[in-house]
């Protein structure tokens, strides 16, 4: 048990970098690092829809609803990457081998999906619902960019 | 569908008041709402349980990585509770049939882990471990509370 945590305390330190999650921050199991980071999107995409309704014109428009489900976008776009520990893509899980074969395009779709999320708070921010439908326009295509390419079907 | 969509709108307007989001903030099926509401909890006990690490000496208190752990669990204690949907203490849940035949109970025991994570999250901008300790405990208890009353075995 120890040399597990061991092995996935230093996992952590060579994935770490993306989020704001300390370095050395544990999961006791390979299987709640699965658990975790899939609840993460859970959240991020529960919020994400809840702007995708608006923009949609599901559901009315309010700027501070709109901003408050922006900020839990952005504040679950930073969790999700230091859960990927290598060896996670077994379980009960869809991610590809690939986040770690080719971790540096992981990295960079992360970084990418953040980036476009910041640009999503600014646009709820702005209270002008044209730029928040851009906004939500470009998150989504990160989304998609990096499931098609890290998930499995 | 529809019905069921415009069920849970209404089940949401009655029941919301203790969390940030809207009420007519919807879940296309009973089974979504339990989803999110667990990955909520999986999150929010994710951080709290980081500072716990802290708290119990396993981690070096770093003043920065607390805040940013509290901030995380703040945000999370507002949004489980608009997604106990009447009728969803059934299915892949452990939610007790009390939390809606007791909801005034219900809605106490969530106002109380709210007050007491934002008196964590004052604790950890304090920058003093022993306030941190003290807070952490007082959340703790609200946990436990709420389980016992309302979450099976």
């Amino acid at each position: 048990m120890n040399k597990i945590r061991a092995m996935l305390a230093t996992a952590l330190i060579a994935t770490s970098g993306v989020g704001a999650v300390p370095a050395y921050a544990q999961f006791a199991k390979p299987e709640d690092a699965i658990d975790y980071r899939k609840s993460v999107m859970t959240v991020l995409s529960a919020h994400f829809g809840r702007i995708g309704a608006v923009v949609k014109g599901v559901n009315p428009y309010s700027a501070a609803e709109v901003q408050a489900n922006a900020a839990i976008v952005e504040m679950m776009s930073k969790l999700p990457f230091d859960a990927f520990i290598p060896g996670t893509d077994k379980g009960d899980t869809r991610a590809k081998s690939e986040i770690w074969t080719n971790a540096e395009k992981f990295k960079a779709s992360g970084e990418q999906m953040q980036k476009a999320v910041l640009a999503l708070s600014a646009a709820a921010k702005s209270g002008s619902p044209d730029q928040l439908k851009a906004a939500f326009g470009d998150v989504g295509k990160t989304c998609k960019g990096c499931h098609d390419d890290f998930r499995r079907k």
